[in-house]
C-alpha cells in the first residue's frame, strides 16, 4: 500500500497510488490533474548525518570534520523545508549559498508515539517509508560549524512521492540511488548503513518523543555533489519510487 | 495582554492571565486548579547560540568553539522539548548526559507567516514574547559538535508562563535573569544582545519561512551553569514574568 497526500482542485487531500493514479475519495485521478505534497505532516524531521561510511570519508576529503561516529549524529531540519516530488527546489535568497548539494536518502515514518524503544520494538512504531533528498547548501554547512541553516532553507526537505507500508518494505536491504539529469551519482543499499532503521528508532526515541508522522531520514551514502539551476535530481528507492525534484 | 495555554479540567485550554489567575472561557480560575501549557503550538522552534558576547567568551572558556559570530548561529530545537512553567525537567535516560545547564532567554512568538521580511517590518510578524530556558546537556554539545542532541530531549525547551503581547513589551531593552534555587546567575539585559529581536526575525525568515506559533529564543547572556537534581531554576523577564522548573 503507497499512501500520501496531494493537491487536488485546491484542496489538501489525503490519497492512495496505485502506478501513476492517486485515489481519493474512491476517484481515481490521472497524473497531472493532482500535485504530490509531503506524505506526512511531522512535528519534526530528524536526519542522521554520516551514516554511510563511504560518504563519512567523503565529507572528511572536503575537509569537514566527518570520522565515522561510534553513535549517530543527529540534526534537524524545519518542517517549513518539505517540498513534494515534482515540486521545484529553490535557490535560497540568502546570498552565502554558493553551492547547493543533493542528498539522496530514505526515510522512516513514525506510526505512533515511541519513547524510549527497543530496537527489537522499533518496527512496531513505523508506518512506513519514502524517499528523501537532503538538500544540502555545502559551503554554508562547511562555514557555519552547526549545520542548521545550510539544511533549512525552504524546499531543502523534498519528501515523497508516497509512504510505502511499512508491511510492503525492507529497510535494511533496499537500493538507493541519486541521478541527476538522468546520470547516476549515487548507487548503494541500505545494508551499507553504519546504524540501520531500526537502531535509529530506538536511538532517537531515547532522546526524543516521536509522534506519528515525524520523519527520520536515515543519511546518504557516497556520491554526493552539486546541483546547478535547472538540474533534474531523482532520489529512487526501490521497492518505494521516485523522488523528483528541479532546482530553480 | 498576557495570552497562553492552560491544562484545565483534563482539556487543554487556551486562556488570558490575570496576575496569578487564568481567564478560561470566561471563567476566572484560581492557580492550583490549572497546569501552564506551552503558551503557543509552534511549527519549529528556532534557537540562537552565542549571541551575548560574555556568553560566547565563558562558552570559549568552556573550549568549545564559540567567537562571538559575525552572523547569528541557528540551531533548532524539536517542539517535543516543550514544558510549561512549573512542569519538572527530567534527567535524560541517555547514560552520556553528566551535565545539564540552564540557559535563560527571551524568546519571540511569531504572529503571522513570515518570508524575508525586512528588520523595519519585522515587528508587524511578532505576536509577542515569553520567557525560555534552553536546557542543555553541556558535556554531550561538547562531545557532538552538532548541538542537536544535547539540546533536543524531552522537557529541555522550557516556555512560558505566558506569552505577553507585542503591543507591551519592548524586547530591545528588557532585564533577563535566571536564579538557581532563588540565587542570581544570570543578570543581563536583552540590549546587550549582539543581533537584537527584529534583526533576528529578519535573519530567520530570510532562510526559512515562519508561522504562527513558531518561537525564536535569541539567545542567553552569561552567567550559564550545571543544575543538580531538585534545583528550581527561574527565568525572568521584567514585562513577562518568571518561567519556573524544577530538574527532577
Amino acid at each position: 500500500m503507497k499512501f500520501g497526500r496531494v493537491l487536488l482542485e485546491g484542496r489538501e487531500k489525503n490519497a492512495f497510488f496505485e502506478g501513476d493514479k492517486a485515489i481519493v475519495d474512491g476517484r481515481k485521478i490521472a497524473p497531472g490533474k493532482f500535485s504530490f505534497l509531503p506524505p506526512c505532516i511531522p512535528q519534526k524531521i530528524v536526519c542522521l548525518g554520516k551514516n554511510y561510511s563511504e560518504h563519512a570519508r567523503e565529507l572528511k576529503s572536503y575537509k569537514m570534520i566527518a570520522d565515522s561516529p561510534d553513535k549517530p549524529t543527529i540534526f534537524l531540519k524545519p518542517p517549513s523545508a518539505m517540498v513534494g516530488s515534482r515540486q521545484p527546489i529553490v535557490w535560497p535568497e540568502d546570498k552565502d549559498v554558493e553551492r547547493v548539494d543533493y542528498e539522496g536518502e530514505m526515510a522512516v515514518v513514525i506510526r505512533e508515539k515511541a519513547k524510549n524503544v527497543s530496537v527489537e520494538d522499533a518496527h512496531k512504531y513505523v508506518a512506513g517509508y519514502t524517499c528523501f533528498n537532503d538538500v544540502t547548501a555545502r559551503n554554508v554547512q562547511k562555514a557555519d560549524v552547526q549545520w542548521t541553516r545550510a539544511k533549512s532553507y525552504d524546499s531543502f526537505a523534498p519528501i515523497g512521492p508516497w509512504i510505502t507500508d511499512a508491511s510492503e518494505f525492507n529497510p535494511l536491504d533496499a537500493r538507493v540511488t541519486s541521478m541527476v539529469n538522468g546520470e547516476t551519482k549515487q548507487d548503494s543499499n541500505t545494508s551499507k548503513m553504519t546504524f540501520n532503521a531500526f537502531e535509529i528508532v530506538a536511538w532517537v526515541s531515547r532522546i526524543m518523543t516521536l509522534f506519528p508522522g515525524d520523519v527520520i531520514a536515515t543519511g546518504t551514502p557516497e556520491g554526493v555533489g552539486p546541483l546547478k539551476r535547472g538540474d533534474e535530481v531523482e532520489v529512487e528507492i526501490e521497492g518505494i519510487g521516485i523522488l523528483k525534484n528541479k532546482l530553480e
